[in-house]
């Protein structure tokens, strides 16, 4: 189910679907949910295994009552920092995002300014990226989109900061545009002000052989290896350190720990493993085979397009799929 | 369960009251939810009887997709005309709201002004009351609050519009002051622009008896008598036609129309009805008392209150409430 801002209730649509999906429970081996708590009664009350992947925040203080009151339901982490404010949830594995491995790739470009990607909003602090690039006297590109809610953040605070073409608003790119802009990037600036659960972008620049300097904030640490995928800073001085650190760094390299860490393929072969504990926890194996051989293509491309109920044909062994939620602002 | 601003993730609590009512719900004779379609899923796979009061509006598209998933959940209407939209919907009545019977009372005071009342936005139309008065030479006094997300439409269309003593905004008004407000009015605006479920301003009003000027939208016509408690017309051209005809209506018949029509106690008879019938069909009665004899006065404090958890000690009859959903922008 994808959503558009047509959409004024959602939730309409989340109650409906996952009803649809109990009353179809029982033809699938696995349920795997990206629906937040909303799954947890409903679902705690059949026989069918099921997991939810957490992919939002979880340190507002209503986060301590929803998992005080599901400490049992597994729940799988996006990273380990996410789980710090509610250790009590019940949780089974951490599972870091994963790029499909040619999705983005590094091009023959010479790297001449810095880089921002993703979103214009107070937690991505785009202004602290504008500030650092100018006290290097590198030109600073941003290729981000501005969502309704943060528009008069936009227009108020970080409008009279675009200066090209020193500070360069090149608008939201598309994937294949990613590929290009990170390659021709210095480094990607990240100086979040929020302790986000996963940022796509660190991965995305690695894919392209970017490095990284992000602020130590949220799972930034288990993203970047400092020193050798990028540089972790606490403060935007020290950002203006590491970009003078930043030629000795292997673009070749850090391209390799994308692919050893953060392609598709190595999530997808995870999540197989969780899916197997957990049907195996239910009941004995009907197979011999292991089934991580059997699916992963057709989960992996599953969970790529957030489809809503696929099945595996060739094993035998069903999963459902269950469409993302509808973010809150900061989440 | 309240809910203010400082809550960012609402639905994580919702999901948190669910599950612990779930848990204790054969504990009651019945469960009385006011959280939209969220328990339809969940409750109807246990054995308690249970009902929901639906209080938003029900015209979008996707509505349409969650009472198909759901067309034999009972459900009250709080009008007729909220229905409209989803008459597939498992429908059991309407019952209109009520306002205990002294909360609101006719004040001796002369009537000098039209009032409007509740909230500035679009749906509210104040732009066209203030047309309204102006064209009939009689001031508007304008009582209503702002939310966030109509600051601003407030700033943009309505400010300008306030010029003092002839339209005067004095902002958000408590129930304590509500009397004297609507008692000195020569009648109520309320030219809305939007199919209203049901306006409680239309029988706030009445409880003083005060005339309503009401557009014909939504529940308009199963609230508002016309020539009896006020007037409904199509267009503000219509409107300024009925100022002139006020004169013809009596106060007075007016607060009788309101306590024969539209207190909290007959709205909790009519509620202590459904229960009966509910638990009547799924079990045989326990005793010949007819519960609502016995129950109504607890149970119209506990709806009053919206409260969680409320139990009748008198009659062994226990019926469970559940919190009002956080409604979004304009349902």
């Amino acid at each position: 189910m994808r959503l558009d801002g047509s959409v004024r209730d959602p939730n309409a649509l989340h109650m409906a679907v996952l009803e649809q999906v109990r009353q179809r429970a029982h033809d699938y081996d696995l349920l795997h949910f990206h629906l937040d708590y909303y799954p947890f009664s409903l679902f705690s009350r059949q026989s069918t295994p099921f997991v939810t992947t957490l992919h939002g925040r979880l340190d507002l203080p209503e986060h301590q009552v929803v998992f005080a009151t599901f400490p049992s339901i597994p729940v799988i982490s996006i990273s380990d920092a996410q789980r710090r404010p509610v250790s009590r949830a019940g949780w089974i594995r951490t599972i870091h995002h994963g790029l499909p491995e040619r999705l983005l790739t590094p091009q023959p470009i010479t790297p001449t300014y810095f880089a921002f990607l993703g979103r214009i909003s107070p937690e991505k602090a785009v202004d602290q990226a504008i500030w650092i690039a100018k006290r290097s006297g590198i030109p600073l590109k941003i290729a981000a989109k501005v969502d309704a809610v943060d528009r008069d953040y936009f227009e108020s605070e970080i409008r009279k900061l675009l200066a090209p073409p020193d500070v360069e608003y090149i608008g939201e790119i598309s994937d294949g545009e990613k590929s290009s802009f990170l390659s021709g990037a210095i480094a990607l600036l990240a100086p979040i002000a929020w302790p986000e659960p996963f940022g796509l972008v660190l991965i995305e620049a690695m894919a392209c052989g970017t490095p990284v300097i992000a602020f130590n904030r949220g799972s930034v640490p288990e993203i970047v290896e400092d020193g050798l995928t990028g540089f972790i800073v606490e403060r935007k001085e020290e950002a203006i350190a590491a970009t003078d650190q930043l030629s000795w760094l292997s673009r070749g390299a850090i391209r390799r720990r994308f692919e050893e860490r953060f392609t598709a393929r190595r999530m997808a072969r995870e999540y197989l493993a969780v899916y197997r504990s957990l049907i195996d926890k239910r009941r004995p194996r009907r197979s011999t085979h292991h089934a991580g051989e059997f699916l992963a293509p057709s989960i992996a491309g599953a969970f790529a397009e957030k489809a809503a109920l696929k099945k595996s044909r060739r094993s035998g062994t069903k999963v459902a799929f269950n469409g993302e939620v509808t973010r809150q602002r900061n989440q």
